[in-house]
């Protein structure tokens, strides 16, 4: 998209911005960090996504004319704040964790540095993208893990606002699913689409036996029919009876899936089609999933569970200053006191600590200095951007394989899907470190 | 935007055209309808927004050469399919209701006729903008009663997709509320954006006197203060010290919201500041602005449980085929049979039966027959676009006008939070009826 960026942005961040111009602190050095408090309740881990969406953002993040017109027509800036923004480039650096990576309770999943002014109109549009993108992919994980070696295909753009659903189709791709149903999705970040008919397809001729007749002269022998619009025996004996085995799949989008998945499978068996594969599709999340795990399925399409986060639609991201230049040049760690808001003061630093067979162990954060790899440990944060230029693109194949990749790592229970403690603690060594609001635990 | 939006749709719209073209099925007169089989479990009512967004997305839905050449290139059509493409344009017509309109089980919210083949295409896109904008209006109406007279503030872009953003300022405007902090939805909707400072601001100063003064010089005394970076009490004398009772509003983000406003109030009121108004933002969701009530408070900022629909971010709007032309030209209705997720046949129409006193009574839905009007009913389609042709528009400002007089109608226990059976019951009358699966209900 070629389209400014930059109004997608909270008011305050320009009022903000003026006062500091006003005052002269807008130029004040300064560290923002991204984080997130605690994983949604009970979650186990959260999964980054939209880090290449935001790397976008931030090249699209220009003060055009008519964004200009519109801010100064409306009185939210003054002449010297237009004349500033109209020059507005990026020129700080961003580091962060990548596009797939795990994330915990206080991983300084972006950390910003740059004048105050730079860095803080960047909050609302970064926040956006990072809060919905990780929660798409973060439930989405939850789901590819226990489909284990089946595929998983994305089919939720209907149920969120349009935009919203081409990027979870790849947050989705991101946490592992195989496919999705999202066209603009698949033209945009390159990634595999597919589909084949719904119910109104039957509907609309004058028989099943009509439809299902029509749908394989257009895509072969190797599609997928919808079995469910009347009755599901009839109409697997009718597809059979059209393409002989080499039917592609069966699609179940109703009923009780388990006792239907089996049913179906002895009905193709039966019949000779004992390569077509049954793929279900009604209202699945990861709970459901998990409970087909012993039906003969063949593949999960999921919608709406998906593109809301399964219950937790937003991550929970907050972007806050935490450290920022004094009058003597000095970067001072700065943070909020508030006994119901945590934060703790200090650039950030992170590592995965391992064991030494690879597995997670903590999400060691260093605060004022770099923690010290013990050999085992594993960098989280990249460069994205230094000195204004995007150095830390990835391509949506690498994100995925670098997420399962590093899920690997996790300790096993952290695919349970009842509710529990984070897979691995949060701990804080270097200065400030005392601050630690996520006492350390002990796991067995 | 000028952008297309034909390929926000699901591959599979695109298959089963090419397979309705291949069989001459794609000019069968059809009509679609969109409607929710029920309302999120336990709310009273729902509310429509997002119409003149879809009617947008209709004008921007054209297949350009890009957009064909993907499609063709990824081998989901055949070249006479993207012929057909290259030529679209929705000649059909649709009603719906308007944005603003409440809405029940059943209710036929949008009603598509055209062939398949133009109104299949839609599915998607009008579904994405349908179930996310009217699950950010239906919690926003739920805020809006609660408060009052006192405004409400929307906030939440930075927890949801960036463009989803921009469609819930509008959508939370739609259902009453006074501003919107995203300055992209004030420039495209026209609607007021309102916004001061975040905490970064008090931290990047040298002190908390720093700031404020700052921001009264940028911004003057009307302006709010945000009071709650380190002591309350202190940075409210600091304030009056600075403005005297002049200053706007200060702003509570956290803390125990009843007590604090109290307490706050007394400590504004004695240092003469009478007229300073208190506004309070720390996650709050209808149920603490409910409970909010009696305390001094004089607006409520919402962020998160805005943007997420307040614990429902979708809709459950469907789009089904319900009619269509059979061999000898005659409508048919169709649907689905399904003991899980029920449809009704036939083409319906729409009356709010009302007493004579204006109270709604009954969700009033015709089957293949327009309903008769008792006298005191109002008429809920309305049309949207003819031969093509959008003739619906509505502003922002009609649509939040709308809202408020329609939701007057409804019976007082409408607004009550607690879990309960919708407001009024959904009947149907006319051919099809008998297949009602809303079974009436009495209300007392």
């Amino acid at each position: 998209m070629n389209t400014s960026t930059a109004l997608l942005t909270d008011h305050y961040e320009l009022t903000m911005l003026q006062a500091s111009l006003a005052d002269g602190t807008a130029q004040r050095r300064s560290v923002f960090e991204l984080f997130a408090r605690r994983l949604p309740d009970g979650r186990r881990y959260g999964v980054v996504a939209g880090v290449n969406r935001l790397l976008d953002a931030l090249e699209q993040f220009r003060f055009d004319e008519r964004a200009i017109a519109f801010l100064a027509d409306r009185g939210v800036v003054d002449q010297v704040t237009s004349d500033w923004l109209a020059n507005y480039r990026f020129s700080g650096d961003i580091s962060g964790y990548a596009d797939g990576e795990i994330f915990f309770p206080g991983s300084p999943v972006l950390v910003v540095e740059s004048s105050f002014a730079e860095a803080v109109l960047l909050e609302t549009v970064f926040l956006s993208i990072l809060n919905h993108d990780s929660a798409v992919a973060s439930a989405a994980s939850r789901m590819t893990w226990w489909a284990g070696g089946r595929p998983c295909i994305e089919m939720g753009s209907r149920r969120t606002h349009e935009e919203a659903a081409v990027a979870s189709a790849l947050a989705a791709y991101i946490a592992g699913f195989a496919t999705t149903s999202n066209l603009e999705a698949a033209r945009r970040f390159g990634i595999p689409s597919a589909g084949t008919a719904a119910h109104s397809f039957t509907l609309l001729h004058d028989t099943e036996r009509d439809a299902f007749t029509s749908q394989v002269d257009a895509l072969g022998k190797r599609t997928t029919l919808l079995v469910d619009t009347y009755d599901v025996a009839e109409a697997v004996r009718t597809a059979i009876d059209i393409t002989g085995p080499e039917l592609g799949a069966v699609r179940l989008d109703s009923g009780d899936l388990p006792s239907l998945a089996g049913q179906v499978r002895e009905q193709l068996d039966s019949l000779g089609a004992t390569k077509t594969r049954i793929i279900v599709t009604s209202d699945l999340d990861e709970f459901q999933i998990a409970a087909l795990a012993p039906a003969p399925v063949d593949g999960y399409g999921v919608g709406t569970s998906l593109v809301t986060g399964s219950g937790y639609p937003t991550c929970g991201f907050v972007y806050k200053l935490v450290a920022r230049e004094d009058a003597s040049g000095e970067l001072l760690p700065v943070a909020k006191k508030s006994v119901d808001k945590i934060s703790i003061g200090g650039r950030k630093w992170a590592l995965r600590r391992r064991t030494t067979a690879g597995v997670a162990e903590a999400e060691l954060i260093g605060v004022g200095s770099r923690p010290e790899d013990d050999g085992d440990d594993r960098e989280l944060l990249r460069p994205l951007v230094k000195g204004g230029e995007i150095v830390g693109r990835t391509t949506p194949a690498e994100s995925q394989a670098h997420h399962l990749k590093v899920r690997d790592e996790l300790p096993r229970f952290a695919s349970q899907l009842s509710r529990g403690e984070p897979a691995i603690p949060t701990q804080y060594v270097g200065d400030y470190a005392a601050q630690n609001p996520f006492a350390p635990r002990s796991h067995t």
